[in-house]
């Protein structure tokens, strides 16, 4: 069932960091900020991730003018086991905190929650995640040092950081006055899908059965494809968004002219010296994509209407050990450009 | 910032399970189920943990007379990494599922969400949360064959899982017409607050300062402590108990004839035999107390007010092996007794 925010939510600001990978990529130019030896000033990747929440958090406040008293509530999670990027990263803030997991949906998850607060109790929340590569292979994968052989369905976790202010503040929305304004018309969380998937590398195949199943429910309540100029998957990659694609074909909906994926947006994935295979993953990936691009271009009038399909995969090392397959999930986030004039506003 | 739910938000129905070492303690009886394996039927820890959140929530729902189809929204999490226990112990109940990390103070985080989403979106949401002795000593500290001695701030991981399901549904409200019902009045999110404690064997002293502060902050807005029956902590255990009333004290407020906590609760914390320092912790210490115990209480008409502090320490293993130390978070709930009178309903 979607859920609509009780009074209008509008993302009002956003920030994103990234690593020196992401940064050379094809949409390094819109990043806010990177730091080219992926450690941001820090002497472990961990404390590393931890440093680009906090730079991302920091970014999304001073872009929208705010100061955390303006903030009422925080809503953080990242991949690191017990989410230790978020709660070091977050502590100088000083915000009320809640904690989320939902592996590399945590982007779409914050926002719904965001939007619903926003929306009904809070006068402006933020969100922010983060992934870093070293951070994931460690836990994960296998030592970086080990220099393992990857299959073509891998991904390569992207090193970044995203953070997203969300607001139901009159006073907010008079200052966007005139402007077009990303705003969070309804929200889908994702029913966790197990498609038996067991193999760590091929988190795109895990993750498209929860994606295919988020969208069929969106369009059992929205009959149709009109109107919507993009559905942006966050980490399907290459494997995984031609599995959507073919499924959704399947139930008799072609969705494969508006489907797009921040996996395959992020990396050059045909440059063999890229060497990121089916593309990009992690919670960063859709963060920092939908903050640096998407959002800017709904803002700039290029986007109406997007669906922001956030996707994660939720296991971990010793469940695969164990023999379990992986399930996944996938929240929906229907972001709207809307225009406020200020008649309208007051 | 405490907030109130926007229409009346009730604690419906609730289950609880526990392992062996619970069902001996003290409060055992009162529990809904036990295994004296503490596998439930699996053949691993891991998945035990998940099989428990499984029947907490089966037992929840089947308390209360509800399908899932009767839920709009599952909030759960858990310690063991990536909250696996969570995912594979509720997919077979197919519910939009919201993940949660809150470390010990999940079960409160949870009814917070569900609490402010079923007062504002849904008709019902459950959120359940677990812990497992031998999943967390695996991960956090030693294997159990190891057999290490532990000091006497230690704490025993509880092996327990609590449900809950919250509801503004006036038709269900009908259905306790007459009846002493547990109703969330306010909840209040916990600002994450290091108190500079960098030893894993005493997590009762790194969450003492986060229990005070969010305490300081509910009472700065409510003023007196005139009405509470019960300032609940979740596993503060017999050090960090000791410490939160002294810390609040010094704040001139002498709580200590009010203070109770779920980890000195659930084990003889002075039997040799049950050997567990200084008392329970874990995601499952305050849910299956707070289920159990407390809201049976407040139904039975013996408690009429309660401020249930869900306390957690935000930390993993390798955080600690790179010097940092470990913040702690403590998320309020005001659960209050309401009696339903048919009229009032109607």
């Amino acid at each position: 069932m979607q859920i609509r925010p009780a009074r209008p939510v509008y993302i009002y600001s956003w920030g994103s960091v990234v690593g020196k990978k992401e940064h050379e990529g094809p949409l390094g130019e819109l990043f806010d900020g990177y730091d080219s030896t992926d450690l941001f000033g820090t002497e472990t990747f961990e404390k590393a991730e931890s440093e680009m929440q906090k730079r991302a958090l920091g970014l999304a406040m001073a872009k929208g003018g705010f100061l955390p008293e303006d903030i009422d509530c925080l809503l953080a999670g990242d991949l690191v086991n017990q989410c230790i990027s978020s709660t070091y990263g977050l502590l100088s803030y000083k915000l009320p905190y809640i904690g989320l997991f939902g592996a590399c949906s945590t982007a779409a998850e914050g926002l719904i929650l965001s939007a619903l607060l926003a929306g009904a109790y809070c006068r402006r929340c933020i969100n922010v995640t983060s992934s870093h590569y070293c951070t994931a292979e460690r836990q994960f994968r296998f030592p970086l040092e080990y220099g393992g052989q990857r299959p073509p369905t891998a991904q390569w976790t992207v090193t970044g950081s995203g953070a997203f202010v969300c607001t139901a503040e009159p006073a907010d929305l008079l200052r966007l006055d005139g402007q077009y304004v990303p705003q969070i018309t309804a929200v889908l969380p994702g029913i966790a899908v197990d498609g038996g998937i067991n193999d760590a590398n091929n988190m795109g195949a895990a993750m498209a059965p929860a994606a295919m199943d988020t969208l069929l429910r969106y369009f059992a309540e929205n009959k149709s494809l009109e109107g919507i100029d993009l559905i942006l998957t966050g980490d399907l990659g290459r494997e995984g968004s031609a599995i959507l694609a073919d499924l959704m074909w399947s139930h008799g909906m072609d969705i494969s002219s508006r489907l797009a994926d921040c996996g395959k947006m992020i990396f050059r994935l045909d440059d063999r010296k890229t060497d990121v295979h089916a593309g990009g993953s992690g919670c960063g990936c859709s963060a920092v994509v939908l903050a640096a691009d998407i959002l800017e271009n709904i803002r700039q009038g290029r986007l109406e209407k997007v669906l922001f399909v956030g996707t994660g995969a939720l296991m971990n090392a010793m469940a695969l050990y164990q023999g379990q397959s992986i399930p996944g999930i996938a929240h929906l986030v229907e972001i709207t450009r809307t225009e406020l004039p200020q008649e309208k506003v007051r």
